[in-house]
């Protein structure tokens, strides 16, 4: 099978090919970029000398049709409305890492995005590619909307107690930490090493894009779900998201209760561990891998329950997660291609 | 005036000497150590060398009171307990740095502590020394109580609020994040440099220790409060501290109004700077200062506030405000020796 | 093929047991601690939840006899002097990853290592193992010694030179740095988190132990090499090391023909890259992987030329070189279940 | 007394205005930006709120020649080759923190700096500022260019040793390794948090802007000096820079020789502290300070000395220096306004 990355050049892009290149079922890797076109790959990425002979070619989208049974969006926002619907009527299918086709309303799209939306029949067609939550409907998607990254960590983490209504749907609020390449590859201030460094900010402050994905998804699990309060934090590292996420329980639970709920609500899902009681995972855990790790526990003193999800952004939060969605796509094992384990330290 | 300094090869205690050694009104500063005497202080922080000739004395309470008109104490837990007794009789007030005499109900400190508390006469006569919030009490005060690095950032964000009754005293959450120096100078694995850098954790869910003091303080502000949701959580870099803290509004406000209703309170607080709307301060921004910097926001789809309260936590976490309730004692303007803008960057 | 690891609770360890696990020609890996034992691997490291369910095992000299072919001892310095002895006549081969077996002259060892040698006659049979430059002694070794992160960074850099005559033999200078794991996972004042964080330190001036092994395999290149300067630093990282490598040429040298003759020189080496003219390689860019980087460039104003090589000291420079090396002894592909991409960033 | 500073929303500029606001000699401080005027500081600058109320200003020289005593130029290379000359024949003192300066051979600036160089009339007049070695013509200076940072760290380091002739002037091999805030504030790829955290890289082989400045002033010490090797390195911090210095010694010196010739070399010199035998400067002990730490030692295998020089690259590097210039410019105690300790940790 031959697969195409466009945005090669871009983090997501390269962590693709990371895994793709040692796919077992992907024979060809073809690489797009629109920045840089007749160059080696490894120009951008010397990393990757021995590993690729690549040449990052133009994005010709007659080209792509002929030869790439899958393609990955790893694009900013913007581009996949004008490309991916060019591929609806044609074999190619396509995993979206974008934000653009993943909100199905398309005036909250462009109320948080601040951008205009793709048209409502491709949207239509998306399929919102939560690889748990939502197994069934990726398994004949064509076109895929690749989760958020503070999506995936959140949802994870609310899933089973939004779904069985064990958590007051109106008092959620997630904390969120991420690491800075989630902001991309391209140099700005706000990412200035030494404005980042031995610092932490807060950003977005109500404003995240996330905000609407989530709470979408969350109804979905549970029409009772409203609002939820969710910030966003930079934290002086590279890679990792942890969502502390905080929710009254409607009942009383223990710890070990809950614990139990979850790992039966997860009990197919290969990549989500759930975490022994008085445990609770840190971002290098899954560093490098495709897992979601949960903590959790309950506080008597004041009803709520605390839940800590985590994930490596690159991973699980955009690249593991597209090639995990590929594999069901294509009728591939889960797991294929993304079992090697975090690296640590 | 001569001061002395327990504990002065911890991080408090170089803070300490750090802000002393230049103070105006302080001729001479005496380090006093348990672990090593009559050995030089630059043995242990070099850093002070053509800064410091002093050698570190044995703890001597006759020595102290003939020699030493305020006394800090920057002593882990427990030590407190048997030495400010010593004192009370005495012409010398006590500052101390630890958890050892900030909480009022000594069954709520070995709870919490799991340690013998100290004498119910001597926690009595305690002043806490949060100086923006309890000035007054301070000036008198011959034993102070100096508040913990998590206390000090989390309440002086929710002292309006609280206070005035504009948050909802049951719905208050607050996400802690700190810096590693907090944790002190001993090494252990879990502050072991390859364990914590491009990593974060949370830690002692549900059980740190600064939870009971909060609570204690916010029921003086407001006697509603019973309890509230705290968890805190470990960040790759060596200062700071953010509080991240939620709440439900009781009326309907803009961000404007609060923000006035929090330049108002802190009017005559000279190291709280309220942020404009839309700006919120990041950690290093009050790097090796004294100030607690706040910004706020409303969020009017769910009724909440989100409050960032950042603060250095050796400074008005610890060694700073001692400094502060120092110049409060000593009927010293309180920003003696405390001047100094941030190092950035 | 059964393999064991002895200190899997190390970093050293458990980077063995990640290439280990996956490794197609090895059926089972059982780990031993003489720390731990009958307890669950995943105690000391969570982030193998779902991927380990070994239980460390006590060392039993007889018992590793029965199960296994091939013995890694990734241990601290003195224990491979006991335990290595008693696995001579078996048919274990032992792969030792301690400095314990790397110098042929014991009085060396005891000077540089402070500790008593291990005997001759187990000395005699030990193969250095620098897998490049030593592929034909280790296809038939039964008993390796396993390079030092150092020796390996820097002896890779120079023995093109070196061996041809091209460098003056006593004119060679490195600088080296190191990140923070290679010191190990044991918490110690030196690499707690605010010591080593936005921080750098020259350690072991004039006296590590790595200096001897690097001048040892020089003189078998050259036996002109008599004494080289070598200092190491400690970088605010958690992985890689550089070497910048200064030495006077004996001719006129282009950058370009000393580059050719590095690529010939290394032209059957899968694990070493030589960069391009004007390109020089940066630590993460071997990050997790087994490669060597190398970059050089010539000073005509100084007749001097500057090598640059890095490795990730973990791999390269501990357990993927171990690894290379039981490739190299068992006659599998010496790049087999080392074939991962560094991940970047 | 009244300076200005033209660029200080740079990281240079906001390090001079930290030390000169709080100068007890300087009445007022008048900020310039050519980027931003009529705004306030503190837009640039959050961490200066209740600080500085500064509006900074378009750059008019009228306007400063009648404002101005002493005019700080922390501007990128090219500005201060139109700006100080207009100034010459004022009475406005010109610090000069650029590198436009320094070099008094044209050509030379032209083959490293690849820009135009200012005239040789201005050139003439300018007095380069290294503060210890220099100091009798500094008390002159009308037109002063402040040294780099790497120039500073290096020659500080070497000085002793080359002007008494104790080592070989010929063998001097420096490699230098920075902070990132010596990068500047704009933002840049190199500079990409993602890019630089947990990695180092070599940058600017045998073309670093600071050789020829170096060379020029150990010329100046002693005229046996041709060429030196020198590289530098970009380490994950923010600031502080060492330099380990390597090079043969004439003769034979013992460590705790060489460090007596060092404390007499710098015995008038408050900034410089030599270390005691067998203890090395980390960059943090001299972190937000005005220090330059050095220690060394000999080793007798190799006859050569191992030199270890640290400074902030902010301060003694940049801002610090220009004050101590601008003190002993105006005939103020040398320390006035640096005498604050380092920030430790």
């Amino acid at each position: 099978m031959k697969v195409g990355i466009i945005g090669a050049t871009g983090y997501g892009g390269v962590e693709l090919y990371r895994i793709l290149s040692s796919h077992p079922n992907v024979d060809e890797c073809i690489l797009y970029s629109s920045s840089e076109m007749d160059v080696p790959y490894i120009s951008s990425f010397p990393h990757l000398a021995h590993l690729s002979d690549h040449i990052l070619k133009d994005i010709n989208v007659e080209d792509i049709k002929n030869n790439v049974s899958v393609l990955f969006l790893a694009t900013p926002p913007g581009v996949s409305k004008n490309l991916s619907p060019q591929f609806i009527e044609s074999d190619v299918k396509i995993i979206d890492l974008s934000g653009d086709l993943r909100l199905k309303n398309s005036e909250e799209y462009e109320k948080w995005y601040k951008r205009p939306c793709v048209e409502e029949d491709v949207l239509e067609k998306a399929i919102y590619g939560l690889s748990e939550l939502n197994k069934e409907q990726i398994k004949d998607a064509r076109l895929l909307a690749n989760p958020g990254c503070f999506p995936t960590a959140t949802l994870l983490g609310l899933a089973p107690v939004v779904q069985k209504g064990i958590m007051n749907e109106n008092s959620i609020i997630v904390d969120a930490k991420t690491g800075v390449s989630g902001a991309g590859r391209n140099a700005s201030q706000a990412f200035h090493f030494p404005e980042v460094n031995d610092n932490m900010r807060i950003y977005k402050v109500n404003e995240h894009q996330h905000i609407p994905e989530i709470e979408q998804m969350l109804r979905v699990l549970n029409e009772k779900v409203s609002y939820i309060s969710f910030q966003s934090h930079l934290i002086p590292m590279t890679r990792g998201i942890m969502a502390t996420i905080y929710g009254s329980l409607e009942d009383s639970y223990t710890t070990e209760q809950l614990l139990t709920v979850y790992k039966e609500f997860y009990k197919d899902s290969p990549f989500v561990r759930i975490r022994r009681e008085n445990e609770f995972p840190a971002t290098k855990e899954v560093y490098g891998s495709n897992f979601c790790d949960i903590g959790l526990k309950v506080d008597e003193r004041t009803g709520r329950v605390t839940i800590v999800s985590v994930i490596d952004n690159l991973m699980k939060g955009a690249a593991g997660q597209a090639v995990q969605n590929f594999n069901i796509m294509c009728g591939f094992n889960e797991t294929t291609g993304l079992q090697a384990a975090p690296i640590y330290p």
